[in-house]
């Protein structure tokens, strides 16, 4: 199974200043290419915390993406913790000098640092006008490095998105009008006849209509109908999706 | 400082099937409360993931809360999963098993679960009509346990709320019509100058009007304020917010 981490970087983000729009954008954007998110975390702009969440992720992880900490300022870390993760020295990119130069930047030590990468990071070259062009995808191992403000993220994901496809999945869903405690016991036992089928139980009280919602998830269809079929017996079956 | 972590755990909010509003809620009462949040992060519903992400955030926070996981069925795993990250036994709460008497529910191996807590668990008992005042919230060591439906959520985060206040903090932020590559090196001696001041920066462009948005953050009011004023000279100042 073709499997992501999402790491969020920016002390921005745990203290409310900004609410985050990239968690939610990856997530779907993960579940339609067929790729299993294990694991989703906002963590601080300290090297420490980017740098063991990165290793951590990249281990166990088929991808990871990182967003934020990628500009020029110095609470950007991202890169450097990156690099620290991996046990791997920085280098400064001529050609991402070269590619600020075009675009009129003047060498200073910001775009000095604005080039340095983790050694042998590779750069997805991007077309495009203007700011949303500029900058390659920067690629390290496993981990997919995007900026954070949303609509650059979306734009460069995009651009690389193809790399990331994983295998499809087959899912399921049934609401029905009984309480989640009367039929956990019956549900428990369907868990244990499909062990393929990874089910989901969610009561939805106070939120919604119907009291209850499972989901079921496997790799092809035929398990999940199996599944969603040996539940009817016992449910007061509002809804049901099946692939 | 006060500190906290965030563990929001189950599938469906890395799958996509629910959208998470805890997460926000979270961040925004620990912000109000004065306590810093460190982390949060989205695990899948395994014993492995829970046990170690609860094992590391309550190694480095003063309070960790937890989300989801918590009901009946097969799936619910958040309170074995505490158990294993401190090395406790499982033990059936008859406190517990009298308040689901109480409601009409008869014993079974699903309330004998449900009844089931890791050894030592401190129940904070609440009042209440129907389905929001039955349970008490559930604290074991240092985490504080909730149910991943987020109005229940609400109503037992707010019954313990005042338990997890910490230091009022000092922010301030300042808009102003520059790019954020052309002050990089000014914000960065800023910076090094008013260390007991966390500055941070994000570029707006394509996003909002001001091109570049700086916050400041510091445990009273006189260093922010002398942080923003060095920063004046040398931005196009549109707006400012100072404590």
């Amino acid at each position: 199974m073709t499997t992501a981490s999402v790491i969020l970087i920016g002390d921005e983000l745990l203290s409310g200043t900004f609410t985050d729009e990239n968690g939610p954008y990856l997530i779907r954007r993960f579940r339609e290419l067929g790729v299993q998110l294990q694991r989703l975390v906002v963590v601080r702009d300290t090297l420490d915390a980017i740098a063991s969440e990165v290793a951590a992720c990249a281990a166990s992880s088929t991808y990871v993406v990182t967003t934020g900490g990628v500009g020029p300022t110095h609470d950007d870390l991202t890169l450097e913790g990156i690099a620290r993760a991996f046990g791997l020295g920085l280098e400064v990119r001529p050609e991402l000098l070269a590619l600020m130069a075009e675009h009129g930047m003047a060498v200073t030590p910001m775009t000095q640092r604005m080039a340095t990468l983790p050694a042998g990071a590779t750069l997805h070259a991007r077309e495009g006008a203007g700011k949303l062009g500029r900058y390659p995808v920067i690629q390290v191992r496993n981990v997919f490095v995007f900026p954070g403000v949303p609509a650059l993220m979306r734009a460069k994901f995009e651009h690389i998105a193809d790399r990331l496809v994983g295998a499809q999945a087959a899912t399921g869903r049934l609401w029905a009008d009984n309480e989640e405690s009367t039929v956990a016991d019956a549900l428990a036992e369907v868990a244990a006849r499909f062990p393929e089928v990874a089910i989901g139980s969610y009561p939805r009280f106070g939120e919604a209509t119907g009291a209850l919602m499972l989901t079921f998830q496997a790799s092809s269809a035929e398990p999940v109908r199996a599944a969603i079929e040996a539940c009817r017996p016992w449910l007061r079956v509002l809804r049901v999706e099946a692939p």
